[in-house]
C-alpha cells in the first residue's frame, strides 16, 4: 500500500532578506512526514516559492507554520517586486499526488484557511477548486489590484473574504489557498532589458490561447529583472498534458526571434511532471519514442507480475 | 523498507520473428515479482532486447525461463544481422538497482549462468564483474569471431566456458552472463545510406576516447539498417554517469555534419536513468540547472522528516 501524497508551493512575498526565507524553509523542515524539495527565492519577483510534499495531515501542519512564519515577519508595506501579489503568503495552492481525491484535498486546503483565518487573522480567498460556489475561483481575479488597492479598505461583496476579518490585515494583506491540478511554473530569460518584447510575448499568448491548444492553459506575464537588465517571459502552464514544456519554449523562442531577441535560460520553479522533462528531451533527441516509461528510477516502485 | 530491486536486459539474436519474440516477452510475464518494461525487436539488427525488473530471485527465474524459450526457439544457423553475436541468448547482464550489492548480484548472475549450463546444455562465459579469476571480462572479447567462428571448434584455453559443454550449441551458440552497472543502449540513425559515414563515427569515437572523459565508456559501431537505407551509430554508454546523454548525440551530430549527413532520429533500447533524460531537457531548454531532482514522480517515494 502506497503512502497517500499531496503538495504544496505556497509563494511568499520575500525574495530578499535570507532570515525570513530561511524561517519560512525551517518551518517546513520541522514537520515530521514532510519533505521540502525546492526553495526558488528570486530578488526581482521579490518573491520565494517552497515546494514541499508529504502526508494530507502533514502537509497541511506545515502549511499553516511557514504561512505564520511569514504573516509574523513579512511586511508588505515595505514590498515592491515586479511580481502581482495581495499578500505576505500570496498564494497557498495545495495539490493532490497519489491517493487522495481533489475533492479531499480542496477540503484539506479550506481547513489550513480557516486556520489561518482564525489564528492568525488574515483574511482568506479560497480558490480554484476550493473555491465556495457564486465567488470567483481564479487567482487573477483575486489578486486584483493588489495589496495596495485594497489596504484599509472594507472587503465587500464580491471581495468579501471567504473567512477571517472584512479588511486585509495591515502589514501581511489577505492569503489565497485552495486545491489545483499540477502545473508548471516556467520563466524564460531574454537577452535584452526592453521589457516591452517580453510583455508583447506574454500579451501574444494571451490572444492566441482562446483558438491554439497548446496554449489554452498558459498564463504569461512579461517582467523586467531590474537587477539583471533582463527581460523575463514568466509562465504558468496550468494545464501540462495539453500544453507540452517544450512545445511553449519553441513558441515563445520564435516571437522572440522575430524581435531579434534570443533565449538566454530558463528557469523552472518547484518540480515539473516527468513527462514535460522527457518531451524535452524528446524532442532535442530527436526520438519520438522517448516519454516518461523511459526513465528507468519511475519503475522502481511499481507494480510487479502478481 | 523498499523492496530490492534488480534489472535484467536479455539480448536474443532474434528480431524478426513475431512467435519467437512474444514467446521470449511471456516467459518473463508469468514470472510473479518481476515487471517487463520495455521490449525492442529490430529487424536488421536481427535481436530482441526485453529489459525487466524486480526482486533478484524473481527476475533470475524470469531470466532463466527467457533463456529456455531462446534457446529452444532461436536457430542461429539461419540468423543474419548486421549485429556482432555469439548466442541466441547473445548476452544476459544483471545489474544492481536497490537494496542489493554488485557482489551479490554478480554471485546471482553466475547462478543463472550455472543453471543454463547445467539445463539447458549450452556453454556459459561469465563477464563484466561476474567474470572468474583470469578470464577476460569484456563483452567485445568475449563474442570475438561470432557464433560462425567458433561453432564445431573445441573451446579450451581463453575460449574455455566457464560452465556447460565445451563446444558451442549447435543451434544456440553460447551465453554470456554477468552483473554490470547501468548502461545507455543508445542509435544515432543518420539521413543517409553511407554506411561509411556511421562507421567512421564510430571509429573516431573508438579513437578519441583515451583522452575524451565523456567517451571513455562509449562503445560505438557503425552498421546498415538494410531494410530502411539508414546508416546507424549503435553506442553503449557504458558509464552514464561521465557520458551526458545530450554530450554524445551533440559530438555524433557534429561529426556527421563535417560529412553533410544529419541525425534522422534516434532510438533508447530500453530505460535510461533519470539524469540522462533530464540532461538533455536542461540542454534544449537552457536551463542548468534542470536535473533528475526536478523530477515531481521521483520524490513520491522518497524519505520524508523524522
Amino acid at each position: 500500500m502506497k503512502r497517500r501524497v499531496i503538495e504544496c508551493v505556497p509563494n511568499f512575498s520575500e525574495g530578499r532578506n535570507r532570515d525570513t526565507i530561511h524561517a519560512l524553509a525551517n518551518a517546513v523542515r520541522e514537520v515530521a512526514g514532510v519533505r521540502l524539495v525546492d526553495m526558488s527565492a528570486d530578488p526581482d519577483h521579490h518573491r520565494t516559492v517552497l515546494t514541499f510534499l508529504g502526508e494530507p495531515e502533514a502537509v497541511a501542519e506545515a502549511a499553516f507554520r511557514c504561512a505564520h512564519a511569514a504573516i509574523q515577519r513579512i511586511d508588505l508595506r515595505q514590498h515592491r517586486g515586479v511580481h502581482p501579489r495581495i499578500g505576505a503568503v500570496d498564494v497557498m495552492p495545495f495539490i493532490p499526488l497519489r491517493g487522495v481525491s481533489m475533492t479531499e484535498c480542496a477540503e484539506l486546503a479550506r481547513q489550513v484557511g480557516y486556520r489561518i483565518a482564525g489564528q492568525l487573522e488574515v483574511p482568506v480567498y479560497f480558490y480554484e477548486q476550493s473555491a465556495l460556489p457564486g465567488k470567483p475561483s481564479d487567482l487573477p481575479t483575486l489578486r486584483r489590484g493588489g495589496f495596495e488597492k485594497w489596504v484599509g479598505q472594507m472587503l465587500t461583496g464580491s471581495r468579501a473574504p471567504d473567512a477571517g476579518p472584512n479588511t486585509l490585515h495591515p502589514t501581511a494583506g489577505a492569503v489565497i489557498v485552495g486545491a489545483r491540478g499540477p502545473l508548471i511554473a516556467f520563466n524564460i530569460n531574454l537577452n535584452t532589458a526592453r521589457v516591452e518584447v517580453a510583455q508583447a510575448i506574454a500579451r501574444t499568448i494571451r490572444q492566441e490561447r482562446a483558438h491554439t491548444p497548446e496554449l489554452r492553459g498558459v498564463r504569461a506575464l512579461g517582467l523586467l529583472l531590474e537587477s539583471r537588465g533582463v527581460a523575463q517571459v514568466s509562465l504558468n502552464l496550468t494545464q501540462p498534458d495539453q500544453s507540452p514544456l517544450w512545445w511553449v519554449f519553441e513558441y515563445v523562442r520564435t516571437l522572440a526571434a522575430r524581435e531579434g531577441v534570443e533565449v538566454l535560460e530558463t528557469e523552472l520553479i518547484g518540480v515539473a511532471p516527468a513527462a514535460a522533462v522527457a518531451g524535452a528531451a524528446a524532442r532535442y533527441l530527436r526520438n519520438q519514442a522517448l516519454d516518461e516509461e523511459r526513465i528507468l528510477e519511475l519503475w522502481l516502485d511499481t507494480e510487479w507480475n502478481p
